[in-house]
């Protein structure tokens, strides 16, 4: 059987989750369903049914390594960017490694901070994109979608792949779209919801990177080789800050899906990235105790104070030891705008 | 020059201001308005522009004797009522008691809790009022209202009274009006807001009392007996269990309008009552460095934390180190139901 590695990027601040995350206490870290485990703990708990713990690999900037390594103790491929170079440097700096180390290992990265019902079901649709990846394409997982939603960008699905359960050909990534085109999307049955994941033969993935972004490719290959010699870590802080910023999806999704290169296997096993506290307010209630009075609010006091909330229907109240937000869900994507503006403030001690 | 005490009957816990007001530390000993003085400081700080600081008599409740003589360190008459028995038997009391020493004396009744912006205005027609009680009247100060309020109860003036300044008799109290009938009052310039603030003899006082609510008078009279002698606390502690629970409006105010016996001064002093969070957004904007984002709420953070609020124009929002409080103007009213919810929840450390 093929090696299989994951790579983590947890990256992304979650700005619209403020007051909960914050600059330094980014959304990955952070219990937000209320079940005991932060969102990489889930993830990670999610990798751990597939992959044995010396193959999962996560790559996060260097303030935020040590509550890593704390929230996940058996995790021992850890690797602090020196800068944030956005996703395709994150993942091509875990499949350089890897890559270097077995040619044929595949990859599947997978975000930190994303939330899943089902774990059954994504171990079924992970172990189908692998067996989709040794075929030679890169592989995503489509989130079936359950509404017309706006927020996401959608994977169109072509024919199916052959001797594929599931798994069809990806015709192109669209961007987000307007409420009528989702609606189309939704309507048609052919459009997933692009999650982020992508699992691919690590010699494919480098390949496409070596045509599509060679400058990054070079870099990446440079501290690859460099990596397991005594010269990694100068090799590392030398060639990172000159690196290409670009996510995956530009860099090697989009021109790869054109060209035909890639397969999609549809998933249905509740996925939600908690984009904002809308999106929380569909899988928590908040705290069990708030006093609602004409109100359906999702109110979170994570100080354990007492909550009240009067005539407000779609109230968002999020009370920390040090602040608080009052909005509604139709609001819930303008939160990002309170870190800005806090920032202008001076006041970076609350971002 | 006639003899002139005021009392101040401090009761009241103010429950359509939690979570700012709370039984222990009721709204009178707040300072809601952010200038540096509780509400029964700025009552005294008027008080004391008129009268020496030994004519000044203050009525509570023994839990909160403490904290008034705290914050009011020249007050020498604080009297702690064994049990609450409404605004009857506290100003009674205070008659009673300077009614035994100097049976001349003029006493005037104001609240603890209420606000004037314009103290030179208010002293001047306090000194009306003592001049129309010295005749014989019980007289009170109307506010001239500001606007058809429903949350007030309204005195209906008559004729002026001869040799007066400004002051008519009164020809009855109404009890808070629809908002219809409170258009009229305000269009007619015959009604004034009733602010509870009674001015007369002693003699004049416990005669009605005695005419009036014998029983109760027998008992306070008893009281002011014994009050100068070592008998005092005794009797007190005797006798104010059984006196009767009636407010002075109902008592004296309501039956003697009735038969010509009151008059009123009018006055536009900038009262308020601050009867809830709508009332207080009209004095104050709360937290100056609150981020307001569509919103011209009334955020408080009397911990002094950070507060965001995003697309809730009238929203009310008060945090206090242990609880918060989430609503719009519109529900101000509402807010003594969170208290009444904690009773029942058996929380009442929030209460």
């Amino acid at each position: 059987m093929t090696d299989f590695h994951a790579v983590i990027p947890a990256g992304g601040a979650g700005t619209r989750l403020w007051p909960l995350s914050r600059a330094q206490r980014p959304k990955f870290l952070l219990d937000l369903t209320g079940n005991g485990r932060s969102l990489i703990q889930q993830t990670w708990d999610r990798l751990i049914k597939v992959l044995p713990a010396d193959h999962i690999h996560v790559v996060s900037g260097p303030a935020h390594a040590p509550l890593i390594q704390e929230q996940l103790p058996e995790l021992v491929n850890l690797y602090a960017e020196p800068a944030p170079r956005d996703s395709m440097a994150a993942i091509g700096l875990a499949a350089a490694i890897i890559g270097q180390r077995d040619p044929d290992a595949i990859i599947g990265s997978f975000a930190a901070d994303q939330t899943i019902a089902d774990d059954d079901a994504f171990v079924a649709a992970v172990l189908e994109a692998k067996q989709v990846a040794e075929s030679g394409l890169v592989c995503t997982l489509g989130i079936t979608p359950r509404g017309p939603s706006t927020a996401f960008g959608y994977i169109e699905a072509g024919a199916e792949l052959p001797d594929a359960e599931t798994a069809r050909a990806i015709t192109r990534f669209v961007e987000k779209p307007d409420l009528a085109t989702a609606e189309q999307y939704v309507a048609g049955g052919a459009h997933y919801w692009n999650a982020g994941m992508f699992i691919s033969r690590t010699d494919v993935l480098l390949g496409h990177l070596a045509r599509l972004q060679p400058e990054l490719h070079a870099g990446l290959t440079t501290i690859g080789r460099a990596w397991d010699t005594p010269a990694g870590a100068t090799t590392l802080g030398d060639v990172w800050p000159g690196l290409t910023k670009i996510a995956i999806d530009h860099a090697i999704a989009e021109p790869v899906s054109i060209e035909g290169g890639m397969g999609v296997v549809p998933g249905d096993f509740g996925w939600d990235d908690i984009g904002d506290f809308a999106a929380l307010s569909e899988l928590t209630d908040g705290t069990s105790d708030a006093i609602l009075i004409d109100s359906d609010a999702l109110a979170i006091a994570d100080d354990g104070t007492a909550i009240a909330v009067i005539g407000i229907p779609d109230a968002v109240v999020i009370r920390t030891s040090d602040a608080l937000l009052v909005t509604t869900r139709e609001h819930a994507q303008r939160v990002k705008e309170v870190p800005e503006a806090l920032r202008q403030l001076g006041r970076t001690d609350l971002v």
